[in-house]
């Protein structure tokens, strides 16, 4: 019987150390992330990308590239399959007549911070852990405390005060133990570090566990799969931790190795999109360095992308500089009318990260770095409706037995 | 070449008028709903149920019998396919071991109303529409602003101004006219029926088009074919408007004259849950009455159930007499509690409407309506994150620096 996971093991990518993956792991030992490695040699001869085909629609259906071995251990709430939608009328208006996006706003939580969470949580609950602590920006922290509450593990989150407010409650009610920081992603972060090794707790802090960058790295295998294994041109990312970005080219990675996607074929140019207040990134990338600098007074409308020094950078940064792609800084007035834009002309109400990309495909296409025809993907990562206060709306309040007042 | 829609006409199901569909129509003459009537026996002989199969997972796998003609002018934003959960652990606590639930929080907008919405509009542009106006709770109106804003038609909203906040951010992002009224959505109906018969508005309040039923039709589509064309026993339905239960029951009646189910086998008991403080539905049911009576002073914090007098009342107490269903009120405590259970047992935060269906279960196990050992599904409407006030959390707030206070 074929395996339901090919996972392999697990390699640090500062020193190249193989770790054991069937044993809790956290950072390296030179305090890098760890990352999975699948046995793809043995995957390829076993199952043809053919068998996709009548698979369950969530983001399970690629188990063989996720770290879960049992299938009883997988805890889902039916994430995964979002849609690629075609965006024709934003696209004219931004001179990309190619735009599409997908959306990660249909999912359980309302954000693909349920990618990770799916994935990790299983992982975490099928090597024995009881407990995890995390600190994040609202929209992880929720997806976390939701899927540990299916999977009975306790979690503790912390999040700064001004983490958009609905997050809160959805840790609350999953009956997580929930702290506020009057500081940012970075201050809980050093709450969460100190109760950790304190309490003998499972990090889960972005990428100091090896997992949720696996459930990410769905967001590519679905792509390919849905553009016919023929990715585009350009994809846009916005840009806080880059879990996700890195998790898209290790999707592709792993794809070519399969044969599943042409290793001929170029990959899609990667664009890490930031907002201006907290461009860590694209400061990084403007000077061609290998890792970011600490971004000082970080603010932004877009709380996603507030992080002001990511673990992963230069795992970003790599990943920008093999595809020949880009970063992007973005100003939170132009976001915001990119998600009233999107919402008039498309019908979608998209959340403030997301609409960072639009904002950033308009830059890129203005300065020909999008070309005339190209094939571009936008991944809205959440949805509009849990940030209410990025767009406050402010009606003419009627008496029952009034009529409506003229135009 | 087999045609994309077998729609065939519209009939009144008061007088048994047939109506041409294929021009715009809105009540009957006898002021009923219009039902869609498709040519069942020139599908069963053209399309297999096994065509299916390789379709996308949006609800518009389901074309056949769906009433758009043309696939152009399909409004989408991928909706559809939602999941079917196990509730383990909560079904436990309600001594019902097969309690699953399909949850419409996965979708665009966040609730279920994204089907009515995306054929109710699609089927608008075919016919024509230019401009359309309704009433709503809050989630119709938001569902219905954005995909009119996809589809390039005018949208004027009225809701209550105690209508959740964040679907007034939906309404207005998407470029519709927006009005609140300081009374019930009843009161909100009143004044868009003034502007339709001014304006010459096409009227998109519920039931008063007969489209919006065929997307909510879906989710009984996907019920028997995700329970492998044997559908359960018990179907939970939170009931306002009562459209999803009128459309369930369709769903079956079509796929049993279609041969997709066996007609031999009873359908699913259908359960229509309302909230104590607007129950007209139960009162009717407890009195066999084949009509609702208006529901004076109603109030209840599940907001879609808040409807005193539905349109379509006849349809979903027939709904209830025919398939030997039953209809129940549930306290607003009740529901809060079972909100609260959800999300701490099995990780999934449901909105108000959706959390009375499990404190209605819990009374119709304790009462032996629900037998040991039947499966029961819950039709969770929406997303608990568009109700941001139905549950507060009061987080302790931490300094940077500070540790994690002792549990």
């Amino acid at each position: 019987m074929t395996a339901f996971s090919f996972l392999s093991h697990l390699v640090c990518p500062r020193s190249g150390l193989r770790y054991d993956a069937d044993r809790i792991q956290q950072l390296s030992a030179v305090g890098a992330p760890l990352l999975a490695v699948y046995d793809l040699d043995a995957l390829r001869d076993a199952v043809p990308r053919s068998a996709l085909a009548g698979r369950t629609s969530t983001l399970w259906r690629w188990h063989e590239l996720l770290p879960v071995r049992d299938p009883r251990h997988v805890v889902s709430l039916g994430e995964g399959g979002t849609p690629v939608l075609p965006l024709p009328r934003l696209g004219r208006a931004l001179g990309i007549d190619a735009l599409s996006m997908k959306d990660e706003g249909i999912v359980p939580t309302g954000s693909f911070k349920a990618r990770g969470a799916t994935v990790g949580v299983s992982r975490a609950r099928e090597l024995g852990v009881t407990a995890l602590a995390m600190p994040t920006n609202g929209n992880a922290g929720a997806a976390w405390a939701l899927y540990a509450a299916r999977a009975g593990i306790h979690a503790t989150i912390v999040m700064p005060r001004d983490a958009p407010s609905i997050t809160r409650n959805e840790v609350a009610i999953a009956g997580a133990a929930l702290y506020l920081v009057d500081g940012l992603i970075s201050d809980a972060g050093k709450i969460v570090a100190h109760a950790v090794a304190e309490r003998g707790l499972y990090d889960a802090s972005t990428l100091k566990e090896p997992y949720r960058i696996e459930g990410k790295k769905t967001m590519g295998l679905e792509l390919a799969e849905q553009f016919d294994w023929c990715l585009p041109d350009v994809i846009l990312y916005p840009t806080g931790g880059g879990v996700g970005l890195i998790g898209l080219r290790k999707a592709f990675d792993e794809l070519r190795a399969l044969g599943w996607l042409d290793p001929a074929r170029p990959l899609p140019r990667l664009v890490a999109v930031q907002a201006s207040g907290c461009a860590p990134i694209v400061d990084a990338w403007t000077r061609r360095a290998p890792d970011s600098e600490f971004w000082a007074g970080s603010r932004t409308v877009a709380f996603g992308l507030n992080v002001p020094k990511a673990l992963g950078d230069f795992l970003v940064l790599d990943a920008l500089y093999a595809t020949g792609g880009c970063a992007v800084a973005v100003d939170d007035d132009d976001l915001l009318a990119a998600q009233r834009d999107a919402a008039r002309l498309e019908g979608t109400f998209v959340c403030p990260e997301g609409a960072a990309l639009f904002a950033a495909a308009r830059q890129l296409r203005e300065t020909g770095w999008i070309r005339a025809g190209e094939r571009v993907v936008a991944l809205n990562t959440g949805a509009g409706i849990k940030y209410p206060e990025t767009f406050i709306a402010s009606p003419p309040l009627l008496q029952p037995g009034d009529g409506l007042p003229a135009d």
